[in-house]
């Protein structure tokens, strides 16, 4: 069985937790409380040296760590990620984009506006760019039903993690009418899940 | 003939010249000037929303942006890039903890040291964060001799882009033996090109 390890209220561990259950692939979730530092335990430390939530062990023991990545191992070969050489660059092109330009900004404002003491001042500029994050996203949905070859990839999961969320770091989504109807279609796919609440 | 948009001395658009020159496809470069804005004009925002270099244009006239996501499309079925699935997730960790945790830190150290004003006080989280990236290559470096697998992949050329420049953001890389090494066995890679200098 997988083991995902990972912290409840993280949309990074939750991208995957919710690609497994659509995948029908059970797998043993083990909370790992960051506010705490279990993340730089030696124990974990021992499995991930780079410390972070989530990784993953799969049955045989190998443990990845990297959300998109583990998006990617997890899809391959599956209805998630296309086969077709260009389309899975597109792919991978919005799960880079998203942990450069997305997650950054509103994942990180939303931290400190849900675990920080709620004063965004000091991160005005990752409020701007995760609104420019936002804006970009709304004009590639303009015209696309999902965001790789008009159908439900890793791609959306990975975006719809802190999308679905960004309100919660004080962001304002109702400019984003295209954003709001993707994240309804997201909500509505096959096995989805919802983000289990921060312990 | 593949058409790259980039500027001269970024460790993003250098990677994938150098990817492209070790698999002998030909290309011609697009000089972009961030700095003069060229990259947010409306014929370059046409061919990519996100307004950053690189841009790989295909053959085909497809567009692709996000340097690591060009590298694995440009790389898949190459000897730059394993077959095997986890060593291929394996590469791809290692290239989204670079766009996270390496080059957001290194380079942009770097980009406010060699084009700012060279004061990297108000940077202080990155050049801490920048040591941190080091020291964990460093660890990996200690027990093997490329990022995956012992061979040379798409994993080393995305991280060996702005490490070797690491010194010009005023890293000191001396504490760094296993990151050196692997520089130079990097650099002795057949087809192996520098970096253009800034213009």
């Amino acid at each position: 069985m997988y083991q995902l390890y990972g912290t409840s209220g993280s949309g990074n561990c939750y991208k995957v937790s919710l690609l497994l259950t659509q995948l029908y692939l059970p797998f043993h979730w083990h909370e790992v409380d960051i506010l705490k530092g279990e993340s730089r335990s030696d124990l974990f430390l021992k499995k991930s040296r780079a410390g972070k939530v989530p990784i993953l062990e799969t049955p045989e023991g190998e443990v990845l760590s990297e959300s998109n990545a583990i998006l990617f191992y997890l899809a391959k070969g599956s209805d998630f990620l296309p086969l077709e050489p260009l389309q899975e660059a597109r792919v991978l092109q919005w799960l880079f984009w998203e942990q450069y330009s997305h997650e950054p900004n509103i994942a990180v404002a939303r931290f400190h506006k849900v675990w920080g003491d709620g004063d965004l001042t000091p991160f005005a500029d990752k409020v701007a760019n995760g609104y420019d994050a936002l804006a970009l996203m709304n004009a590639h949905l303009a015209d696309n039903l999902f965001f790789v070859g008009n159908r439900y990839t890793i791609a959306d999961i990975g975006l719809y993690a802190y999308t679905h969320v960004a309100h919660e770091g004080g962001f304002d989504m109702k400019p984003y009418k295209n954003v709001a109807s993707w994240l309804e279609r997201v909500s509505r796919q096959p096995g989805h899940i919802k983000m289990a609440a921060a312990k």
